[in-house]
């Protein structure tokens, strides 16, 4: 299978961001975010004390909407939409502290709550990267 | 079928939102918006000056990916995540105007960039209006 | 907001299905179901016997992400991809069927699953109805 | 960040798959394939021969579309969605082969195509061998 980066390089805009590898690093975090909430929620439902998880698995499931989103939004060229690009990496980075934040309250208890904000924390960190750098 | 205010209606937690009839018309301008975006970006490879409006396309493919999520978010409970459903429709409605604004420079040669722009406008619009209404 | 078969009307290829109003019948079933059954998810969570409902939250978790597919990939030209749309329909009314038979189970006691199974069932008849139609 | 292996392990319940390897190559190669297709489609804007690129553009979208439902279907217990999962394999198996012959068409001229084909092909492959196996 081609990488993330082999895909963007391939592509014939020459610079479709100033710091490839910045790029690359949100896409791969978008997805792996996605991944780790959507099974985050799934394994909530399975814990025998789900009623007090409700909290979780909703921001577990609109943090992996965002994400799933951004991660798409990201592999094309900004071209004609960059203001696009900058509001969903907002939207995407508050939505994953959201999540983290209620996950971080289980992680003692679930390590799929412990996994899933790690996964939160990572994609906010190279979401808000990617905001300060120049595109 | 039943109707997405009947489906939010059904929901145990009796006050989804403080004004429901914006809730549900900011679903409904997501799903049609998603709808009318995904459409015209195909109809836009179809025309003989697809050359042209590549920056429609993407704006149309990008649009379309932030409405859907959007709609998703909406039509769950805000507990625990009111910052995530506030940071969308932000992205929501800049993406929108983005869109709206490019479809618009095409309106004039095409029906389906007058219709998808008009959508966008209607998207922004309710987008907008839940964000001033307190939740 | 223009409607569906309005901004199919606009494609530039004529004939995007041999029957129009069938296509936008599925189109808006497929995004009513997704709507639905985000919400009937939801509101199981809201149900102090959320832990008997978690095989109906699954099945309306996984119908919602196959139908708002579907209603993508329909809203699309099927030039060189008709055999992607078949197959999506099937998976699409597969999964409407799991998912209505699920929800039908609680529909005594929750009026979300009663809705629910109900936008399910119109789904997957309308999917069914797609797929038999020479498109 | 967590892998999705290390996900799948923190989950309750003890079998999501007889065969955890076979499904975490299947979740990778949808998330590779659905960010392949997003790239392959934008990039194919990018061409001075994008007219004669429409076919490969639309079989790229509709099976990054696929591809995305797969691989959050395949994130959760299959816990009274086996028939869904199955279902929605058969259709990401088809998507792929579409659009990796689309693809294979171009790839002697456009690297996009070429790398694009090649994850389209990897995904196929997994998602067969994931139908094949025993839950």
């Amino acid at each position: 299978m081609p990488g993330i980066k082999a895909m963007l390089q391939s592509h014939p805009e020459q610079s479709l961001h100033a710091d490839l590898d910045k790029l690359v690093a949100c896409i791969e975090a978008c997805q792996a975010c996605a991944q780790a909430c959507t099974t985050c929620a799934d394994a909530c439902l399975s814990e025998p004390t789900v009623a007090e998880l409700t909290r979780c698995i909703r921001s577990d499931l609109s943090c992996s909407a965002v994400c799933q989103a951004t991660a798409a939004v990201l592999s094309r060229s900004p071209e004609g939409d960059a203001r696009i690009v900058s509001a969903l990496l907002e939207a995407c980075a508050q939505a994953c502290v959201v999540c983290a934040e209620e996950c971080e309250r289980h992680a003692d208890l679930h390590e799929h709550c412990r996994l899933c904000a790690e996964a939160c924390r990572s994609c906010e960190r190279v979401c808000r990267d990617l905001i300060g750098t120049p595109s």
